[in-house]
């Protein structure tokens, strides 16, 4: 069998960095930016006032001197005149601060005239000055490669002018179920069926991983039409990787193994609970077209669960995005693992009145149950040669997000 | 001057908490269960094989018996008759387990028959058995209100066939900068202009939130064009709520101060450094419909700091979701702060070799440096009455997501 560190390589070799790709900042946010950006113009791009006030010659602007107020500036005035000797000029915050001057007095230490004004507080000469350059000069690395886009960057980007920044793309997954037991939502169950949960669930992880997905529907279960659906969705372009659910263990219409097996996909057994049938290659299709597959079993949480140990690492790392969190915590009760199988258990992980993290197991081994699944916000991670762990022990966890 | 504990206050109660809407799981990713939800099926809706391999009657299938195979069992098939006395079936995982039937055998524990099957391992009654109902019964709570939707919800509704979900609808906000300073990002700037960077910075961190934004582009500043404009858009439907970033301060051209102060938004000076020129109010227009403001200052940092400390908790709460977490660290340097303000300093925190936290300060107390808040990872919350905190003492920190 293989390990889960083995199968976790050949998943992530699979999904290679992603391409580079120039997006508008508000479209990048959760990205990450892919090289340096250097700014442009610099920040602020003019000297401009930190107050509203009065630009003055500091040396003519003694305490009790009154100044005649020559024009006004308000912000964005485009065509200010040079300030001349023994005058002020009424300035609003953030505009230009006139060429001549060099302090600013606070409107409230004067007395607010308007065709002339009253300095009741000498200034400092450049207090209250934001000075051309001094968040950024121009040629400076303003964005910084391995960044990720939020709010601020888009701001910063924003201010530098950049209508667009260098982002690594979000790799585009197209989620596939098999199995003829499997009913769409909103239609009447006969017996035996059950309604397709997991490529919505596989689609929704994928989007919350940062990449984005579609879902193909379903298809009997057959192999011709399976490599049928997959090839017309290929040609037309645009998937960059494939993810399947069901159809991969011993049985005998096992028709993800049965279309894929020649195809380029390994169908292989991970040593882990649960989740042992796995599959990934690169398939290639008739018409020369090369993309690769990664396969998962038709279990719901073993699906969920796959996701979480072979691709969303690879995902992310191909958006060059930070995996899951790991920490450890302890035990609440104690747990019993199947010998020879890493074991990924559904966890609900609190901190206790003494600040430590305390760890409970959700709905024991089964991997059928979903409830349990969805009401997890960690997965213990028990090695493979672990049997028995005691209350209070420590056990490795991957923290699932608020959004679990 | 108003307390920033105190306009938080009066910015939450603008926001009140959202309507409850039906979403499909797929569209509710990231928003709150806004009640309890009942199974209407029991999952599995069937009792159903965990295991390829034969059904039996326990009783026939002693270790060596060969049993004649009455007929397949693929998933999915929805006519399974009752399992004749003496007789085996072949069962697919997840395939409905036949009345009479009360055990599995795994095909590894047999020859592997297609007629008829020699049972290897006498089968455990019940074991291999998936029980209808025994992830979750009819009638049992499935998804609990107050839970955020994550894929594993959306497996779970999909698995029960639902095709929505309750949630609290995600406010929307229209969001609108100020200022003839400001000139949009993709044409030249002429000297004392700006890049408008507001709008799309707090959209996005609007967004980040979990609510919906849309920027409306920028006006004159000119109260009666400000008022036009924001009229014809909530005429228009489907804003909760107005922000507007700029044109609040003392000067003598604060257009939105000019539009909205008689019109219900209450301007206040805020002890906080950034951002102390706030306001919020509900704002009535000439044709009845009334809506809720929040003005920010223009300075983007100021913007910013504003959103993260005021709208931001109040957006949050609103949707039933939790705010960014709080915690504690350790200053890496000595840090100043204006006596009589609460200080929101932009920092960097992370964890040293001995395992405790530290934070530094980006680029000191001027508000007006987007680049160390695109760097930021943290805000500190330096109270109002501190003036000096040594090296090594604790503060508390905002924790900005990993998109900041």
């Amino acid at each position: 069998m293989r390990s889960v560190d083995e199968h976790r390589a050949a998943v992530a070799a699979l999904v290679p960095r992603q391409r580079v790709v120039d997006l508008p900042p508000e479209g990048a946010v959760g990205l990450t930016l892919a090289r340096d950006v250097v700014a442009p113009l610099s920040l602020p791009p003019f000297t401009n006032s930190a107050m509203d006030g009065y630009a003055v010659h500091a040396a003519d602007a003694a305490a009790g001197a009154v100044l005649p107020v020559a024009f006004d500036v308000p912000a964005g005035r485009t065509d200010v005149p040079p300030l001349p000797p023994g005058s002020a000029c009424r300035i609003m915050t953030g505009a230009p601060v006139p060429d001549g001057a060099d302090a600013v007095v606070p409107v409230e230490r004067t007395d607010a005239g308007i065709d002339r004004v009253r300095i009741d507080e000498a200034p400092e000469p450049g207090r209250f000055f934001r000075a051309a350059g001094s968040d950024i000069e121009t040629g400076e690395v303003a964005l910084r490669g391995g960044e990720t886009v939020g709010p601020a960057v888009v701001g910063l980007a924003a201010a530098l002018g950049l209508t667009a920044v260098p982002v690594f793309a979000p790799p585009h997954v197209a989620v596939l179920s098999t199995g003829s037991e499997l009913v769409e939502p909103g239609t009447p169950l006969r017996p035996g069926q059950i309604y397709e949960s997991n490529a919505p669930m596989l689609a929704s992880a994928i989007r919350e991983a940062g990449a984005t997905a579609e879902v193909l529907r379903f298809v009997a279960d057959h192999p011709d039409a399976l490599l049928g659906r997959l090839a017309e969705r290929v040609a037309a372009g645009g998937v960059d990787l494939v993810v399947t659910s069901g159809g991969v263990s011993a049985g005998a219409y096992e028709v993800v193994k049965e279309a894929l097996a020649s195809r380029g996909v390994d169908f292989v057994k991970v040593a882990m609970q649960p989740g042992m049938p796995q599959g990934c290659g690169t398939v290639g299709f008739d018409d020369g077209a090369r993309v690769p597959f990664v396969t998962f079993p038709g279990n719901p949480v073993s699906a969920l669960v796959s996701f979480e140990v072979f691709l969303r690492p690879a995902l992310r790392a191909a958006m060059g995005l930070p995996d899951r969190p790991r920490r450890t915590a302890r035990l609440a009760e104690p747990v019993a693992s199947i010998p020879g199988k890493r074991q990924y258990l559904r966890g609900l992980v609190a901190e206790k009145d003494d600040g430590t993290d305390s760890v409970s197991v959700l709905g024991g081994p089964g991997s059928h149950y979903l409830r349990w699944l969805s009401q997890a916000n960690c997965l213990l991670d028990v090695p493979a040669e672990v049997e028995h762990l005691a209350a209070g022990a420590p056990v490795d966890l991957i923290v699932l997000d608020g959004t679990h």
